[in-house]
Protein backbone atom coordinates (compact mmCIF):
# COMPACT_ATOMS: atom_id res chain seq x y z
CA UNK A 1 0.00 0.00 0.00
CA UNK A 2 1.48 3.16 -0.91
CA UNK A 3 1.83 5.34 1.82
CA UNK A 4 -0.74 8.06 0.67
CA UNK A 5 -2.89 5.52 0.73
CA UNK A 6 -2.26 4.65 4.31
CA UNK A 7 -2.66 8.23 5.28
CA UNK A 8 -6.52 8.21 3.90
CA UNK A 9 -7.04 5.09 5.96
CA UNK A 10 -5.72 6.81 8.99
CA UNK A 11 -7.59 10.02 8.29
CA UNK A 12 -10.95 7.77 7.97
CA UNK A 13 -10.87 6.02 10.75
CA UNK A 14 -9.97 9.52 12.73
CA UNK A 15 -13.62 10.29 11.08
CA UNK A 16 -15.33 7.45 11.84
CA UNK A 17 -14.00 7.94 15.70
CA UNK A 18 -15.11 11.38 15.67
CA UNK A 19 -18.52 10.37 14.13
CA UNK A 20 -19.33 7.69 16.65
CA UNK A 21 -18.75 10.23 19.08
CA UNK A 22 -21.01 12.98 17.69
CA UNK A 23 -23.78 10.22 17.10
CA UNK A 24 -23.61 8.87 20.51
CA UNK A 25 -23.28 12.92 21.53
CA UNK A 26 -26.92 13.56 19.52
CA UNK A 27 -28.61 10.27 21.61
CA UNK A 28 -27.37 12.23 24.78
CA UNK A 29 -29.34 14.99 23.54
CA UNK A 30 -32.23 13.77 22.88
CA UNK A 31 -32.30 11.39 25.73
CA UNK A 32 -32.17 14.79 27.84
CA UNK A 33 -34.32 16.76 25.76
CA UNK A 34 -37.12 14.49 26.26
CA UNK A 35 -36.36 13.85 30.19
CA UNK A 36 -36.94 17.56 30.08
CA UNK A 37 -40.29 17.91 28.27
CA UNK A 38 -41.22 14.55 30.00
CA UNK A 39 -41.00 16.12 33.45
CA UNK A 40 -42.58 19.28 32.80
CA UNK A 41 -45.91 17.35 31.39
CA UNK A 42 -45.93 15.38 34.57
CA UNK A 43 -45.99 18.34 35.87
CA UNK A 44 -48.76 19.92 34.06
CA UNK A 45 -50.78 17.00 34.17
CA UNK A 46 -50.12 15.58 37.48
CA UNK A 47 -48.95 12.20 35.79
CA UNK A 48 -47.10 10.16 38.45
CA UNK A 49 -46.23 7.65 36.29
CA UNK A 50 -44.39 9.72 33.79
CA UNK A 51 -42.63 11.11 36.58
CA UNK A 52 -41.40 7.88 37.62
CA UNK A 53 -40.29 7.10 34.03
CA UNK A 54 -38.09 10.32 33.91
CA UNK A 55 -37.01 9.62 37.49
CA UNK A 56 -36.04 6.12 36.47
CA UNK A 57 -34.32 7.32 33.09
CA UNK A 58 -32.32 8.85 34.78
CA UNK A 59 -29.92 5.97 35.03
CA UNK A 60 -29.98 5.77 30.97
CA UNK A 61 -28.81 9.07 31.12
CA UNK A 62 -26.09 8.65 33.76
CA UNK A 63 -24.87 5.75 31.89
CA UNK A 64 -24.85 7.26 28.02
CA UNK A 65 -22.49 10.12 29.75
CA UNK A 66 -19.82 7.34 31.12
CA UNK A 67 -19.80 5.83 27.61
CA UNK A 68 -19.49 9.12 25.60
CA UNK A 69 -16.68 10.13 28.32
CA UNK A 70 -15.01 6.48 27.59
CA UNK A 71 -14.95 6.94 23.70
CA UNK A 72 -13.42 10.31 24.30
CA UNK A 73 -10.32 9.26 26.36
CA UNK A 74 -9.93 6.56 24.26
CA UNK A 75 -9.93 8.66 20.94
CA UNK A 76 -7.48 11.08 23.56
CA UNK A 77 -5.15 8.13 24.18
CA UNK A 78 -4.88 6.58 20.91
CA UNK A 79 -5.64 9.52 18.51
CA UNK A 80 -3.76 12.24 19.79
CA UNK A 81 -5.35 14.46 18.64
CA UNK A 82 -4.26 18.39 17.61
CA UNK A 83 -6.01 21.97 17.55
CA UNK A 84 -9.31 21.55 16.18
CA UNK A 85 -10.06 17.82 16.95
CA UNK A 86 -8.48 18.04 20.37
CA UNK A 87 -10.69 21.12 21.08
CA UNK A 88 -13.63 19.16 20.15
CA UNK A 89 -13.47 16.35 21.80
CA UNK A 90 -12.64 18.48 25.12
CA UNK A 91 -15.44 20.24 24.88
CA UNK A 92 -17.99 17.56 23.84
CA UNK A 93 -16.15 16.20 27.89
CA UNK A 94 -17.88 19.37 29.38
CA UNK A 95 -21.07 19.09 27.10
CA UNK A 96 -21.95 15.64 28.13
CA UNK A 97 -21.40 16.72 31.90
CA UNK A 98 -24.01 19.73 31.60
CA UNK A 99 -26.20 17.49 29.63
CA UNK A 100 -25.93 14.98 32.39
CA UNK A 101 -26.86 17.53 34.83
CA UNK A 102 -29.71 18.72 32.89
CA UNK A 103 -31.08 15.17 33.17
CA UNK A 104 -30.58 15.75 37.57
CA UNK A 105 -32.63 18.51 37.26
CA UNK A 106 -35.21 17.27 35.11
CA UNK A 107 -35.38 14.34 37.62
CA UNK A 108 -35.91 16.83 40.80
CA UNK A 109 -38.73 18.36 38.41
CA UNK A 110 -40.17 15.46 38.09
CA UNK A 111 -39.77 14.55 42.09
CA UNK A 112 -41.38 17.42 42.76
CA UNK A 113 -44.48 16.62 40.50
CA UNK A 114 -44.73 13.50 42.07
CA UNK A 115 -45.09 15.40 45.43
CA UNK A 116 -47.11 18.18 43.80
CA UNK A 117 -49.47 15.01 42.57
CA UNK A 118 -50.05 13.69 46.32
CA UNK A 119 -51.19 17.61 47.07
CA UNK A 120 -54.91 18.71 46.05
CA UNK A 121 -54.82 20.39 42.72
CA UNK A 122 -53.82 24.01 42.78
CA UNK A 123 -53.95 26.98 40.27
CA UNK A 124 -52.54 27.13 36.51
CA UNK A 125 -48.66 27.23 36.58
CA UNK A 126 -48.06 30.84 36.14
CA UNK A 127 -45.27 31.11 33.88
CA UNK A 128 -43.74 27.68 34.65
CA UNK A 129 -45.11 26.36 31.53
CA UNK A 130 -43.71 29.18 29.56
CA UNK A 131 -40.39 29.14 31.00
CA UNK A 132 -40.10 25.38 30.24
CA UNK A 133 -40.77 26.23 26.90
CA UNK A 134 -37.71 28.58 26.64
CA UNK A 135 -35.54 26.40 28.43
CA UNK A 136 -36.89 23.41 26.18
CA UNK A 137 -35.91 25.35 22.61
CA UNK A 138 -32.42 26.66 24.02
CA UNK A 139 -31.56 22.93 24.98
CA UNK A 140 -32.21 21.76 21.48
CA UNK A 141 -30.74 24.87 20.02
CA UNK A 142 -27.34 24.65 21.63
CA UNK A 143 -26.68 21.31 20.60
CA UNK A 144 -27.39 21.99 16.83
CA UNK A 145 -25.16 25.25 17.54
CA UNK A 146 -22.47 22.69 18.73
CA UNK A 147 -22.81 20.38 15.83
CA UNK A 148 -23.06 22.86 13.12
CA UNK A 149 -20.43 25.02 14.78
CA UNK A 150 -23.08 28.29 14.22
CA UNK A 151 -22.34 31.08 15.92
CA UNK A 152 -24.99 33.17 15.77
CA UNK A 153 -27.20 30.29 16.74
CA UNK A 154 -25.34 30.13 19.61
CA UNK A 155 -25.54 33.86 20.50
CA UNK A 156 -29.31 33.52 20.58
CA UNK A 157 -29.32 31.15 22.89
CA UNK A 158 -27.08 33.08 25.23
CA UNK A 159 -29.40 35.90 24.81
CA UNK A 160 -32.79 33.96 25.33
CA UNK A 161 -30.84 32.97 28.91
CA UNK A 162 -32.49 36.74 30.18
CA UNK A 163 -35.39 36.22 29.15
CA UNK A 164 -35.42 32.91 31.41
CA UNK A 165 -33.92 34.94 34.12
CA UNK A 166 -36.58 37.36 33.75
CA UNK A 167 -39.75 35.14 33.49
CA UNK A 168 -38.05 33.40 36.71
CA UNK A 169 -37.61 36.51 38.46
CA UNK A 170 -41.90 36.98 38.02
CA UNK A 171 -42.50 33.40 39.07
CA UNK A 172 -40.21 34.04 42.94
CA UNK A 173 -42.50 37.08 43.10
CA UNK A 174 -45.82 35.34 42.17
CA UNK A 175 -44.96 32.45 44.43
CA UNK A 176 -43.87 34.54 47.66
CA UNK A 177 -47.22 36.62 46.76
CA UNK A 178 -49.35 33.30 46.91
CA UNK A 179 -47.83 32.27 49.63
CA UNK A 180 -48.24 35.82 51.86
CA UNK A 181 -52.01 35.34 50.51
CA UNK A 182 -52.86 32.01 51.74
CA UNK A 183 -50.47 29.90 54.39
CA UNK A 184 -51.91 27.02 52.69
CA UNK A 185 -50.45 27.32 49.51
CA UNK A 186 -46.84 27.68 51.06
CA UNK A 187 -45.53 24.06 50.79
CA UNK A 188 -46.87 23.77 46.88
CA UNK A 189 -45.39 27.11 45.94
CA UNK A 190 -41.78 26.51 47.56
CA UNK A 191 -42.10 23.53 45.51
CA UNK A 192 -42.94 25.27 42.18
CA UNK A 193 -39.72 27.63 43.23
CA UNK A 194 -37.65 24.86 43.29
CA UNK A 195 -39.14 23.33 39.50
CA UNK A 196 -38.40 27.29 38.22
CA UNK A 197 -34.87 27.35 40.02
CA UNK A 198 -33.84 24.02 37.80
CA UNK A 199 -35.04 24.71 34.67
CA UNK A 200 -33.01 28.17 35.64
CA UNK A 201 -30.18 26.20 36.16
CA UNK A 202 -31.23 23.84 32.68
CA UNK A 203 -30.77 27.24 30.87
CA UNK A 204 -27.39 28.16 32.22
CA UNK A 205 -26.41 24.78 31.07
CA UNK A 206 -27.53 25.37 27.34
CA UNK A 207 -25.40 29.33 27.79
CA UNK A 208 -22.54 27.27 29.42
CA UNK A 209 -22.55 25.15 26.14
CA UNK A 210 -22.88 28.31 23.53
CA UNK A 211 -20.11 29.85 25.42
CA UNK A 212 -18.24 27.26 24.66
CA UNK A 213 -19.34 27.30 20.86
CA UNK A 214 -18.20 30.21 20.57
CA UNK A 215 -15.07 30.10 21.83
CA UNK A 216 -14.62 26.72 19.10
CA UNK A 217 -16.00 28.41 16.25
CA UNK A 218 -14.48 32.39 16.90
CA UNK A 219 -12.01 31.85 20.07
CA UNK A 220 -13.79 34.91 21.90
CA UNK A 221 -14.42 34.23 25.54
CA UNK A 222 -18.09 35.19 26.18
CA UNK A 223 -18.19 32.66 29.53
CA UNK A 224 -19.12 34.13 32.65
CA UNK A 225 -21.17 37.27 31.21
CA UNK A 226 -22.47 39.07 33.98
CA UNK A 227 -25.78 37.90 35.54
CA UNK A 228 -28.60 40.72 35.04
CA UNK A 229 -29.46 41.95 38.34
CA UNK A 230 -32.51 41.10 39.11
CA UNK A 231 -34.63 42.89 42.06
CA UNK A 232 -34.73 39.53 43.85
CA UNK A 233 -31.75 37.72 43.88
CA UNK A 234 -31.71 34.39 42.64
CA UNK B 1 23.67 14.48 24.56
CA UNK B 2 23.28 10.73 24.89
CA UNK B 3 19.43 9.34 23.99
CA UNK B 4 18.53 8.89 27.68
CA UNK B 5 19.72 12.48 28.87
CA UNK B 6 17.01 13.68 26.33
CA UNK B 7 14.49 11.39 28.13
CA UNK B 8 14.97 12.12 31.38
CA UNK B 9 14.69 16.21 30.10
CA UNK B 10 11.62 15.13 28.42
CA UNK B 11 10.52 13.68 31.47
CA UNK B 12 11.63 16.62 33.51
CA UNK B 13 9.69 18.86 31.33
CA UNK B 14 6.91 16.43 31.76
CA UNK B 15 6.82 17.09 35.36
CA UNK B 16 7.43 21.24 35.16
CA UNK B 17 3.93 21.61 33.35
CA UNK B 18 2.06 18.86 35.56
CA UNK B 19 3.22 20.72 38.42
CA UNK B 20 2.05 24.40 37.12
CA UNK B 21 -1.12 22.83 36.17
CA UNK B 22 -1.08 21.52 40.29
CA UNK B 23 -0.03 24.82 41.47
CA UNK B 24 -2.44 26.40 39.68
CA UNK B 25 -5.37 24.19 40.84
CA UNK B 26 -4.33 24.66 44.46
CA UNK B 27 -4.30 28.18 44.16
CA UNK B 28 -8.35 28.16 42.22
CA UNK B 29 -9.27 25.72 45.02
CA UNK B 30 -7.77 28.03 47.88
CA UNK B 31 -9.86 31.43 46.08
CA UNK B 32 -13.38 29.21 46.00
CA UNK B 33 -12.88 28.02 49.56
CA UNK B 34 -12.40 31.41 50.23
CA UNK B 35 -15.36 32.74 48.64
CA UNK B 36 -17.26 30.08 49.96
CA UNK B 37 -16.31 30.95 53.64
CA UNK B 38 -16.89 35.01 52.88
CA UNK B 39 -20.03 34.26 51.25
CA UNK B 40 -21.47 32.66 54.46
CA UNK B 41 -19.54 34.95 57.03
CA UNK B 42 -21.65 37.90 54.99
CA UNK B 43 -24.92 36.29 55.69
CA UNK B 44 -24.17 35.50 59.66
CA UNK B 45 -22.66 39.07 60.11
CA UNK B 46 -25.23 40.84 57.69
CA UNK B 47 -22.35 42.40 56.28
CA UNK B 48 -22.86 43.76 53.15
CA UNK B 49 -19.73 44.87 51.68
CA UNK B 50 -18.00 41.90 52.28
CA UNK B 51 -20.45 40.09 50.35
CA UNK B 52 -19.93 42.63 47.95
CA UNK B 53 -15.96 41.78 47.60
CA UNK B 54 -17.09 37.83 47.11
CA UNK B 55 -19.63 39.16 44.54
CA UNK B 56 -16.54 41.18 42.69
CA UNK B 57 -13.99 38.11 43.37
CA UNK B 58 -15.82 35.65 41.18
CA UNK B 59 -14.99 37.29 37.81
CA UNK B 60 -11.03 36.22 39.24
CA UNK B 61 -12.09 32.42 40.18
CA UNK B 62 -13.96 32.94 36.74
CA UNK B 63 -10.12 33.82 34.72
CA UNK B 64 -8.55 31.61 36.72
CA UNK B 65 -10.71 28.54 35.66
CA UNK B 66 -10.03 29.67 32.28
CA UNK B 67 -6.24 29.76 32.78
CA UNK B 68 -5.74 26.26 33.81
CA UNK B 69 -7.93 25.31 30.78
CA UNK B 70 -5.76 26.70 28.56
CA UNK B 71 -2.51 25.01 30.34
CA UNK B 72 -4.39 21.76 29.92
CA UNK B 73 -5.42 22.42 26.62
CA UNK B 74 -1.48 23.25 25.76
CA UNK B 75 -0.54 19.94 27.62
CA UNK B 76 -2.35 18.29 25.46
CA UNK B 77 -1.61 19.33 22.54
CA UNK B 78 2.31 19.56 23.09
CA UNK B 79 2.64 16.83 25.13
CA UNK B 80 0.10 14.04 23.89
CA UNK B 81 -0.26 12.48 27.41
CA UNK B 82 -0.89 8.24 28.07
CA UNK B 83 -2.81 6.34 30.85
CA UNK B 84 -2.51 8.22 34.23
CA UNK B 85 -0.86 12.11 32.76
CA UNK B 86 -4.07 11.90 30.38
CA UNK B 87 -6.97 10.68 32.77
CA UNK B 88 -5.24 13.23 35.03
CA UNK B 89 -5.40 16.28 32.91
CA UNK B 90 -8.65 15.52 31.49
CA UNK B 91 -9.49 15.52 35.22
CA UNK B 92 -8.46 18.72 35.83
CA UNK B 93 -10.65 20.07 33.46
CA UNK B 94 -13.16 18.21 34.54
CA UNK B 95 -12.76 19.57 38.42
CA UNK B 96 -12.22 23.02 37.19
CA UNK B 97 -15.32 23.58 35.92
CA UNK B 98 -16.84 21.80 39.25
CA UNK B 99 -14.95 24.88 41.23
CA UNK B 100 -15.59 27.40 38.92
CA UNK B 101 -19.55 26.77 39.84
CA UNK B 102 -18.92 26.95 43.33
CA UNK B 103 -17.69 29.94 42.41
CA UNK B 104 -21.31 31.12 41.70
CA UNK B 105 -22.62 29.42 44.22
CA UNK B 106 -21.12 31.28 46.27
CA UNK B 107 -21.39 34.64 44.79
CA UNK B 108 -25.70 33.95 44.64
CA UNK B 109 -25.16 33.41 48.33
CA UNK B 110 -23.61 36.71 48.53
CA UNK B 111 -26.24 38.04 46.48
CA UNK B 112 -28.94 36.80 49.45
CA UNK B 113 -26.73 38.07 52.47
CA UNK B 114 -27.11 41.24 50.91
CA UNK B 115 -30.95 41.02 50.27
CA UNK B 116 -31.09 40.36 53.68
CA UNK B 117 -29.05 42.70 55.07
CA UNK B 118 -31.51 45.49 53.87
CA UNK B 119 -34.40 43.77 55.70
CA UNK B 120 -35.07 43.98 59.30
CA UNK B 121 -32.77 41.47 61.34
CA UNK B 122 -34.40 38.28 61.93
CA UNK B 123 -33.91 34.70 63.65
CA UNK B 124 -30.90 32.47 63.55
CA UNK B 125 -29.70 30.77 60.57
CA UNK B 126 -31.07 27.46 61.91
CA UNK B 127 -28.77 24.77 60.46
CA UNK B 128 -27.27 26.47 57.81
CA UNK B 129 -24.27 27.07 59.62
CA UNK B 130 -23.74 23.82 60.04
CA UNK B 131 -24.76 23.18 56.79
CA UNK B 132 -21.66 25.23 55.22
CA UNK B 133 -19.20 24.06 57.68
CA UNK B 134 -19.72 20.49 56.46
CA UNK B 135 -19.90 21.94 52.98
CA UNK B 136 -16.29 23.62 53.36
CA UNK B 137 -14.67 20.60 54.76
CA UNK B 138 -15.89 18.31 52.25
CA UNK B 139 -14.38 21.26 49.58
CA UNK B 140 -10.98 21.20 51.13
CA UNK B 141 -11.23 17.64 51.44
CA UNK B 142 -12.48 16.94 47.69
CA UNK B 143 -9.30 18.15 46.76
CA UNK B 144 -6.81 16.89 49.31
CA UNK B 145 -8.32 13.30 47.72
CA UNK B 146 -7.66 14.77 44.32
CA UNK B 147 -3.89 16.20 44.82
CA UNK B 148 -3.06 12.94 47.25
CA UNK B 149 -4.93 10.37 44.99
CA UNK B 150 -6.99 9.49 48.68
CA UNK B 151 -9.49 7.29 47.52
CA UNK B 152 -10.66 6.66 51.60
CA UNK B 153 -10.55 10.38 51.92
CA UNK B 154 -12.93 10.81 49.04
CA UNK B 155 -15.26 7.81 50.14
CA UNK B 156 -15.51 10.28 53.05
CA UNK B 157 -16.30 13.19 51.46
CA UNK B 158 -19.09 11.39 49.74
CA UNK B 159 -20.75 9.95 52.66
CA UNK B 160 -20.77 13.44 53.84
CA UNK B 161 -22.95 14.13 51.31
CA UNK B 162 -26.20 12.86 52.98
CA UNK B 163 -25.11 14.47 56.26
CA UNK B 164 -25.88 17.64 53.41
CA UNK B 165 -28.83 16.51 52.26
CA UNK B 166 -30.00 15.70 55.68
CA UNK B 167 -29.53 19.13 56.96
CA UNK B 168 -30.95 20.44 53.51
CA UNK B 169 -34.53 18.49 54.48
CA UNK B 170 -34.54 19.93 57.86
CA UNK B 171 -33.82 23.17 56.69
CA UNK B 172 -36.70 23.09 54.26
CA UNK B 173 -38.86 21.80 56.70
CA UNK B 174 -38.03 24.68 59.20
CA UNK B 175 -38.21 27.52 57.11
CA UNK B 176 -41.40 26.46 55.68
CA UNK B 177 -42.61 26.13 59.16
CA UNK B 178 -41.32 30.05 59.50
CA UNK B 179 -43.44 30.72 56.70
CA UNK B 180 -46.75 29.11 57.74
CA UNK B 181 -46.41 30.95 60.94
CA UNK B 182 -46.00 34.07 59.80
CA UNK B 183 -46.34 35.90 56.69
CA UNK B 184 -43.77 38.32 57.76
CA UNK B 185 -41.39 35.60 56.95
CA UNK B 186 -41.60 34.21 53.74
CA UNK B 187 -39.46 36.70 51.85
CA UNK B 188 -36.78 36.26 54.27
CA UNK B 189 -37.51 32.25 54.54
CA UNK B 190 -37.12 32.25 50.64
CA UNK B 191 -34.02 33.56 50.44
CA UNK B 192 -32.80 31.23 52.96
CA UNK B 193 -34.23 28.75 51.26
CA UNK B 194 -32.03 29.59 48.01
CA UNK B 195 -28.98 29.57 50.17
CA UNK B 196 -29.32 26.32 51.60
CA UNK B 197 -29.90 24.83 47.71
CA UNK B 198 -26.60 26.80 46.50
CA UNK B 199 -24.83 24.57 49.80
CA UNK B 200 -26.01 21.37 48.50
CA UNK B 201 -25.25 21.88 45.11
CA UNK B 202 -21.08 22.79 46.35
CA UNK B 203 -22.14 19.54 47.97
CA UNK B 204 -22.83 17.76 45.08
CA UNK B 205 -19.86 19.21 43.22
CA UNK B 206 -17.31 18.32 46.10
CA UNK B 207 -19.22 14.95 45.53
CA UNK B 208 -18.68 14.52 41.70
CA UNK B 209 -15.25 15.31 42.28
CA UNK B 210 -14.80 12.75 45.07
CA UNK B 211 -16.36 10.79 42.44
CA UNK B 212 -13.69 11.11 39.57
CA UNK B 213 -10.77 11.13 42.10
CA UNK B 214 -12.03 7.36 43.16
CA UNK B 215 -12.61 6.37 39.07
CA UNK B 216 -8.65 7.54 38.68
CA UNK B 217 -7.34 5.67 41.55
CA UNK B 218 -8.87 2.27 41.31
CA UNK B 219 -11.05 3.00 38.28
CA UNK B 220 -14.43 1.65 40.18
CA UNK B 221 -17.59 4.02 38.77
CA UNK B 222 -19.03 5.51 41.77
CA UNK B 223 -20.77 8.25 39.86
CA UNK B 224 -24.87 9.10 40.05
CA UNK B 225 -25.22 7.08 43.12
CA UNK B 226 -28.77 7.19 43.61
CA UNK B 227 -29.84 10.25 45.82
CA UNK B 228 -31.60 9.77 49.21
CA UNK B 229 -34.81 9.83 49.34
CA UNK B 230 -35.89 12.63 51.39
CA UNK B 231 -39.42 13.24 52.33
CA UNK B 232 -39.87 16.48 51.30
CA UNK B 233 -38.43 15.89 47.26
CA UNK B 234 -35.43 18.69 47.16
Amino acid sequence: MSLEGSAKIHQRSFEKDLDEINRELTLLGEMVEKAISSAILSLKDRNSSLAKEVIRGDRVIDEQELKIDKLCIKYLALKQPKAQDLRFVTSVMKIINELERMGDCAESIARQAMFLATKPAWRPLINIPKMAEITEEMVRDCLDAFMKHDELLAQQVIKRDEEVDQLQGLIYKNLLQDMIQDVNNIERASSLLLVSSKLERIADQATNICEDVIYIVSGKIVRHKDKIQLEIPL
